[in-house]
């Protein structure tokens, strides 16, 4: 029985060596050293190779080692594959941590100060109690939802939108596309930490921004594709979006001519909101793997209807 | 009986509607309508007139409208007068927002990725988990205290130094100078929030810089004249001091020219971190002026040997 893993091969190693302490009796492989293929019972992998079936005929799950899976195509690998998310404490606090720093650095008129140091200006904004900004994050899955618990910390008015409707304390959950407008209207600043799927695929578009009170903030720590790039700068231009910050883009890395850049008032960041930590990684990979044993559920366990 | 306000004059228009609905039996006035000067027994001033003694024979208390009170010279003062600083919520929960949002800059390198916008450079920096981050605050007063409380909520490692020991929470508590070069040696961000008296005026010094791990960050959010510039630019220079977020200067304003804006590992916010909201402030007024009229202690009560 083996274990393949094809992504960072430095990562790679630190796996290996937490590997044959915690779970000695599976021999691990770093790609493209693949052992013998028909004992390759588990493969994590950034993106997998083609036509995993037919090469690792005994392969019985599959792990992605980022949060997400848009990456690589869900429907290319075999249907009754289970297949799971990276979903460990690391990425879920460095999420947290991110846009905390972020929705705090719009609430607080951070880009705004960063402008007027270029000019040596000395002028200071009106500064609103949390209790009067309102925060609203797109998407409550396991992130979102750990989002907003520290944001409920800071005191700030939450919202939270997804496709079917949660409860979470302290937040005023909105749900499905006809719902989506009420909670944008009272929307100061917004944080996507939507999946990337066919249906959210430019969800951020002139429409969703027309919708959002004049000079809203925007935090897109989702996926690069969310954002219409187009309506995204003409948000801006007309001041429909006050500040953005963008940990996401499309294509990544972004190009060193790209507008984006250059705009005043965009500050980017080089997709590192949410990094996974090699050990925390490895640890909730090695859990999921006893529960898999045990014919418990996954954490993270990708439906494969709703892509995500 | 009369209360006076000698403070921006927006702010008093709206304490005097506040004051005018929960202390009628008070008489407000707003600087420099100071209606029967034998009449006034409460000032709230920014900086005090000269010669109060004389002036305002029956004074019995004196409230700063800020949160220090190194704006004046407190020995000019009547030495039996009472001076009480404003700790009020609003104050408080600026300071931490504040702090937190720069205490996270800082761990998650943001001050490097805006140079690197500048550039149109896409290059990620190691994340370390906030576990393995350590945040010592200079000054546990009810700010060093609070911000330490949120910083808690996002599980740094942390210390706290004071004059006199304290004992937190989650927090390692060091006292009085001889302790102060342990907890330097072990911060990778340092955040001051020290009063400004005699004994702490140029306390961010060359000296102070030398015991702090290479590299290590400053969150100045105390008073401009606690850090010794020469020494500061200098720190920076051999890398010493990472990068600093500075909310307070020596002068403020900040003249144009001067060289801390152009610096490219300084980020400045006008002294912003905490503003006084005025309605809070004025409701905590009023509770200590109930409080001074119950005989019992106020909150902020200045002690006139300490100087804070």
């Amino acid at each position: 029985m083996s274990f393949l893993y094809k992504a960072d091969p430095v990562r790679g190693a630190e796996w290996a060596r937490l590997f044959a302490t915690k779970a000695p009796g599976i021999s691990f492989h770093i790609w493209p050293d693949i052992g013998q293929a028909d004992r390759v019972r588990y493969l994590a992998a950034w993106v997998p190779p083609p036509d995993i079936a037919r090469q690792f005929p005994k392969l019985e799950l599959f792990f992605s080692t980022g949060a997400g899976i848009d990456q690589f195509d869900l429907a290319a690998l075999p249907p009754e594959l289970p297949v799971v998310r990276m979903a460990e404490p690391g990425v879920v606090a460095g999420m947290v941590e991110y846009a905390t720093m972020a929705v705090l650095a719009l609430h607080r008129d951070l880009p705004a100060y960063i402008r007027q140091q270029r000019e040596g200006l000395w002028a200071a904004h009106r500064v609103y109690p949390a209790s009067k900004r309102r925060v609203s994050v797109l998407g409550l899955g396991v992130l979102g939802c750990a989002v907003l618990g520290q944001l409920r910390t800071i005191g700030f008015q939450l919202a939270g939108w997804s496709r079917t409707r949660r409860q979470l304390d302290g937040v005023a959950c909105y749900a499905g596309q006809e719902e989506l407008p009420a909670m944008l209207a009272a929307t100061d600043i917004l944080v996507c930490l939507l999946p990337l799927t066919d249906s959210t695929r430019g969800f951020l578009d002139a429409k969703l921004f027309s919708m959002l009170p004049q000079g809203a903030g925007l935090v897109h720590v989702g996926r690069g594709p969310h954002l219409v790039e187009r309506d995204f700068l003409d948000a801006l231009a007309s001041g429909q979006i006050g500040d953005a910050v963008l940990d996401v883009t499309d294509p990544e890395p972004l190009p060193p001519t790209h507008a984006f850049w250059r705009h005043p008032r965009i500050e980017i960041t080089p997709h590192i909101a949410s990094m996974t930590q090699p050990l925390s990684a490895a640890e909730a990979l090695l859990e999921n793997l006893r529960r898999f044993e045990a014919g418990e559920p996954m954490v993270g366990r990708v439906d494969r209807d709703k892509g995500y």
